[in-house]
């Protein structure tokens, strides 16, 4: 039994690190901080909980925290980096779902995240926390940096590819929806089901913050420099995220089996039987990312297909992920679930 | 451990079926039968069980299905009622979600369905798998009909007005609003996303099946007749009943507390604090059943809300808690999970 | 051609009034303001008017709207109490979409309201704008108070059986179906696609600010005192409201044909044939209410379904019907758009 | 005034020709046929159309069809041609809706429709009807073969960049996202909203039957054979197609100027400003195809980003436009809707 506590539990990777952690056996929820709804019950502001969790956000306490064996931080970039180094200082391991640690080069993250970043010496600490890649790492980290929800799905789907290096990694697009609960719980216009609803559009194309996470990973995998078009698109369902991959091929290769044999022994990625095209819904509300890879008309285009669900492989489920592996606990613990369909 | 089977999978119950019992640790899935699909994975047809049940369908074989110590029927109407006999004499337990024995008048029941009722005398011996009110009968039923998802809405809404005998049962009006999810997995242009989405609607005003099967669980209760306005809705969303019901008050009584103290015990019904709107997506995926109470503006209209998911609580979910019942299992085993919300 | 202003013009009964308008043969569009906005082309706030409207928001300047034939005003309550006096005065006539003239007790406004009237002499004068009820009044109107979405539904849904003195109308019930635009576009977490698709709720129970504009259109119909339930549900749609309306009946009357002769001239009340359901899709877009009346099972609780776009017949379209009666335009001059379907 | 005749009036792209004819001031629909439906007044299956249009289904009449001016077929494929040559004798001119007479290859068309083609000779007359590319052959055209919606999009998106020869036409992707309607008013389980609302995914990777009509347009464009890799996706939501297209630019452009003066005398192709991102919801219901041109992050990758509704600009919409350069109307007659948002 580990004492967990979740920095930040307001938002939707929030909600869904309680529905998780409600059913995990190691697991003791001590505490759930949040400055704007201190006092209230969590199932109150999540009625689903209601019967499950117990806890009230309280504000954040140093003390507290540090009294747990690890803290989750789901909160906006620049929380995380200011309280994390004490915490690991005392021996708290952190894992933070947010971006404050996912970039290993400083000036590309102040750049792209428009502010200084107060913590850069663990940066370097830090290990990203994609188990299909950085397992062993995992084990013994104090800090994992889970990675983005489009993060995730892109390099899951390019990884098999790249490491082999059979295409072109410097014409590589990344064509991606994702629901609306990739913007989180906050109040906006543009999020609203009357604007967001009956609706498709790609945004954020001139450049997104997931770029350059996505081609941090990818040039690590590649042991050179790749180059990515990345497109989000925005689409009305509420989780999901559906990547659409394309990259050329440089040699005949029986892709079917490439992929099948990367993912042979990983317990969240599922290639789907050749000819195959996942969908979002079956991955719904698990941890899940399932994986097509086409050549369509015999070109030597190679068009993969990933599907997961932002909040759960793509945060909250890889986040728990990650403390079963760092705790010794059995990887799939409280995030076996089979999604819901219909 | 018991042995399961279920007849017709191919549905939405059937794959919810499926969803909740894959994590019963009493149970072995024995069987699941299809005539349509016989011979397919049913992670084929349904994705999300990939990984996590790995039956085929079958041809229905009374031989194998009378192995089971219990056998689901998650079929249309008239299924069950030519394969339950058998099965019950050959000491099979069965629990059937279709309407074949949910009315006891069989005349009504032929009314209603149309077409004759051909087991007649297991209707009698047949008990109306609603928990809150059967608990003791279903712990020795050898047949279980699983009642309808509105008359489960409805009549958990009702049955403290009614049974404490403070409502006029002569004008009773339940006003209900379901997902598309309710109209089953089948080819037809009325529940395309195209036809159904963005659009509200009532549907069969002038008399819907579960109609009678309301007015009989509340006559029941009432212990003399009831009369009910029941108008259905089609909503644009997948799963979840909103059931409104208004009923005229005929004393004054502190309506909370009725309503708290008749389902204090019950694991699966949940009275909301006074004040409050239950939200069908507070019960997607689980088996719970929300409910508040209103009076409003000091009329003696009193007013109930009461929130489901169809294929849970409304049919698998409630399916699974009977079973649990049955065999002497701990209630909410299987069938505990949280909403996934958002 | 007349000169037309519209003040505050950013919400969506603003952009409703554009695309209507801009296809209006009679209409100058002059101005629309919006403080937040000035400056900024309509056609970049709503791209679905590129190449159709010109304008661009501007601060709101007396002198100009004064210059108009007509204002309308499509702003949060309190905004037109401070401006219309002036303008009235000043011989421009109003029409005001929001809620600051529909009440004729001051009082009863201030209570629900929670604010005070700064403007109580010109509600005496204000003719309420529902057109099947006030066309003649409307004629010579200087200023009209648009009625609400729900009153709309509810008012055309009840009137017949009203003015025919055929139901009790101690004991009226309004279920109400609302698709989320009607909450405006504005940020807000409640309105979110994640938090209100896949969800059916009832909200306001206690009491919503729709009850006192219905029951005061009801009362003048019954020549006394009505007393109403009215309950209104959030529905995951965009545009749309259905009422659901119960009643009483004290007398056996053909329902049909009452409702078909108190219609039988109205350009946008559709009685549907008898059986039918009315769908809100089939009038999304358009100014109709559509309605069907039915008597389920023999009993004497009549039920009536109505069916309107909230945004057009409940507010947008509905005021410019009452421009074209003050001017003398044909009625269904630019508001005679087929409903979009599928 | 010109007499029209439609041929197979029951499906989606049959009841938005009669949503947008019957609106055109120079037509006079005359007939409209369905086998299955022979009898039924069309407002009774599309309520949206009551009070609008009159006519009833008929069975097809081929005399009846010939009196008329211009017949549209809203069929699917086969049905045309088997009718069309005794039209087309007859002197009545023939816009085709269906794919029939798209490719100009017979082979080829045999070969994705697995039929053989019964009217080859027709396929040399017929004009592809993009009027964008060929107006002048549009308007003394007998038989118009109306684009898909998938090849609209991405025809309109990827013109420019092709016929000014500024990128690599061998490796082309169309990444396209569709909404359900483009599947059909026909009863099947895929597109149940219980199955696709809530859900992405990718279809036909293997093959789609618009990718030859779109390779056929683009090769005509280019003057030599292009080569594309087209993915389809299925997305949630009613209407709206958004393309998103990738080339890579042989020489440095000024994109934003060239796609501007390309479609600067198109009354329905809206060139957005530059660092743009169409919506659907900003065309559904309209004949606009909204593109925005980017160049992310300096890289030599073009990415158009194009957005039409379907039923409109991708399938009768267009037609009407055909329809009215055909005849020397005003080309934006009764097709000039502002989209309705939200």
């Amino acid at each position: 039994m580990i004492k967990v506590g979740i920095v930040g539990g307001t938002g939707y990777t929030g909600v869904e690190l309680l529905r998780l952690l409600a059913g995990h056996p190691e697991v003791s929820l001590e505490v759930i901080t949040s400055r704007s709804e201190a006092g209230m019950a969590v199932s109150e502001l999540f009625p689903n909980l209601r019967g499950h969790v117990d806890l009230a956000f309280t504000v954040p306490d140093v003390e507290l925290l540090a009294s747990c064996d690890v803290v989750f931080f789901a909160t906006p970039h620049t929380v995380a980096m200011a309280l994390v180094p004490e915490l690991i200082q005392r021996g708290t391991r952190v894992i933070d779902l947010s971006a404050d640690f996912r970039l290993k080069d400083v000036a590309l993250w102040e750049q792209w995240y428009n502010t200084p970043h107060t913590c850069p010496k663990l940066i370097e600490q830090a290990v990203y926390g994609l188990p299909e890649v950085n397992r062993e790492q995992i084990k013994t980290a104090q800090l994992i940096a889970v990675p983005g929800c489009y993060p995730t799905a892109t390099q899951l789907g390019f990884l098999p590819l790249i490491e082999s290096n059979i295409i072109d990694v410097d014409h590589l697009i990344a064509d991606t929806k994702s629901g609306v609960s990739g913007a989180g719980r906050k109040a906006a216009i543009g999020t609203l089901l009357t604007e967001s609803s009956e609706n498709m559009k790609a945004y954020a194309v001139a450049g997104h913050r997931h770029l350059p996470e996505i081609e941090q990973g990818l040039t690590m995998a590649a042991g050179k420099e790749v180059n990515l078009t990345f497109v989000p698109h925005l689409t009305p369902m509420i989780r999901g995220i559906h990547a659409t991959l394309y990259g050329r091929l440089n040699q005949d290769v029986d892709l079917q089996s490439l992929f099948e044999q990367r993912y042979a022994n990983e317990p969240f990625v599922d290639v789907l039987p050749a000819g195959s095209h996942p969908e979002t819904r079956s991955v719904r509300g698990s941890n899940t990312c399932r994986i097509a890879v086409h050549q369509p008309q015999g070109s030597n285009t190679v068009v993969v297909l990933s599907a997961i669900d932002n909040l759960v492989k793509g945060a909250s489920g890889q986040a728990i992920q990650n403390m079963n592996i760092m705790f010794g606990f059995e990887e799939t613990t409280a995030i076996n679930h089979i999604a819901t369909l219909p």
